[in-house]
């Protein structure tokens, strides 16, 4: 039987590998901005969004050598916006993934400029995958299009607007639903698709894949309400009741635990139902979604 | 003959009316990013990259409305750039093409994300761009690696890094050439390889027109040096002066007025000479040639 903490950590390394790899070494001129990437993208982190890459890629029977650059460009755009979300201007946060945040080292300015490098990089990334023939261009492009949709101001860029916006105030559910879905949903299941359309899934098996990101990119959300008021600030890198500090909504402010809870279960159910035509090969897309659920509990 | 002011006034026309189309509108939900999105890139402005980019197009024979959309993203990447270098915590300025900066009206937060917004949307318009058949696929992957190195810690970025680590220091010619060519020259140079490429031009075209973007890249920052110390602050739409106010290294500095204005007869000859072996159709870009040089005196 698959064991998930051994899948997690091997695909983690190579992923970590990779990106140590593709970004620019630090004592590249000017020195200041590639240390200043490398240090919050290198500093840990889950790599949830390209092991899903990969675990989505080797559902529909790929390999993740054959995406593991790609699912990378994943990291760099989670990266970035998590500089950026981090800065004085927005939610003015002192730690992530357990150290100081990149202004908080390197000052405002570089970590402005190197969520910047990190978002650009990421196209780079993409657009230099099928010069080795891996990738067919057409896919290549639609995986780009795809993510800066995903990346824009329809997507992660406009949650992080309506999350600020909704600070202090009483929104309704719509709202929230808004802001999880384009904050953290949209790239959980791009991700996926990503994995899945690079690695040559049918037509009928990437719908699958995008309704399991859905769900789980939605239950992952409502994870990190939960952990925001039940978490420890070692276990989650980043000071918990951070949402509470900064008067945001949550699932749990809006509905209560109980109904977050029940709300866990059903997109667990709905995350296992997309991937029913899946043999094997999907347990790890099938554990990861449990492990989404139990990280809050 | 050529009139290059109805030319550049035409074309002007042309990529402002495709701006307004490409960008979400105002009223999108959150209305405050696409206020903040539009409010800088339809403030006005020269859109000398999209031109560029239309005048390389014309040169190799294609038309206008083949290459608009894509030359557009040239614009989207440029307006990021100017609303992420006004920045407090960066160059610091208040007015922009004649208007009170992003940040000043609507604040730093939506300030980073419009200009994050407007980068991720340049990506998307150049990845939707093979969908109608228009272009190929590896033709665009291949512009989109272009710009995207243009863009990164290796050009745009890793040029306003170096030019905010040399305020109030004695810098040498090399470093003031590295932040020259990274923080205009490749951009401008992408931009006419952008127009050439998408249009089909061939090998030989497009080496030579790359040069001549080189060139008047050049040529254009050393323009920029000059005015900043002789131009009025009416006319620029910034403040004049504002690289001596933040003690910032220019030719004028290094070489002095007569030495600047020698290279930049010198840069405008190898522009021409670039385009040697083109017919009437690079008419456009030998005038802008003139033009950029034209604007210091």
């Amino acid at each position: 039987m698959l064991d998930l903490k051994t899948y997690l950590e091997q695909k983690r390394l190579l992923i970590d590998q990779t990106l140590e790899q593709v970004i620019p070494p630090a004592e590249e001129f000017p020195g200041s901005i590639h240390r200043a990437m490398r240090y919050c993208l290198l500093a840990g982190g889950k790599r949830l969004r390209p092991i899903l890459a990969i675990a989505a890629a080797e559902a529909v029977g790929g390999r993740a050598d054959a995406v593991l650059k790609e699912a990378c460009a994943l990291e760099l755009i989670h990266t970035y916006s998590l500089i950026h979300d981090d800065l004085p201007s927005m939610d003015n946060d002192d730690y992530r993934r357990g150290m100081p945040t990149t202004h908080k080292v390197f000052g405002e300015a570089l970590a402005v400029l190197a969520g910047d490098a990190l978002l650009t990089e990421a196209f780079r990334l993409l657009s230099g995958g099928c010069r080795n023939g891996t990738h067919r261009a057409d896919t290549m492009l639609e995986i780009i299009q795809i993510l800066s949709e995903a990346a824009g101001s329809r997507g992660l860029i406009g949650g992080q607007v309506a999350d600020l916006e909704s600070e202090g105030k009483v929104i309704e559910e719509s709202i929230l639903d808004y802001i999880h879905t384009r904050k953290t949903g949209r790239l959980i299941t791009a991700s996926v698709l990503l994995g899945a359309k690079l690695a040559g899934g049918s037509a009928d098996e990437v719908a699958c894949l995008e309704a399991y990101g859905r769900a789980i990119g939605h239950a992952f959300q409502i994870t990190d309400d939960i952990l925001d008021v039940s978490g420890s600030t070692e276990r989650l890198g980043k000071p918990a009741g951070s949402d509470l500090k900064n008067n945001k909504a949550t699932y749990l402010s809006i509905c209560g635990m109980e109904e977050a809870q029940k709300r866990q279960k059903a997109l667990y159910e709905d995350a296992l139902n997309a991937l029913k035509l899946f043999d094997d090969k999907a347990e790890p897309l099938r554990l990861i979604g449990q492990y989404i659920i139990e990280r809050a509990t």
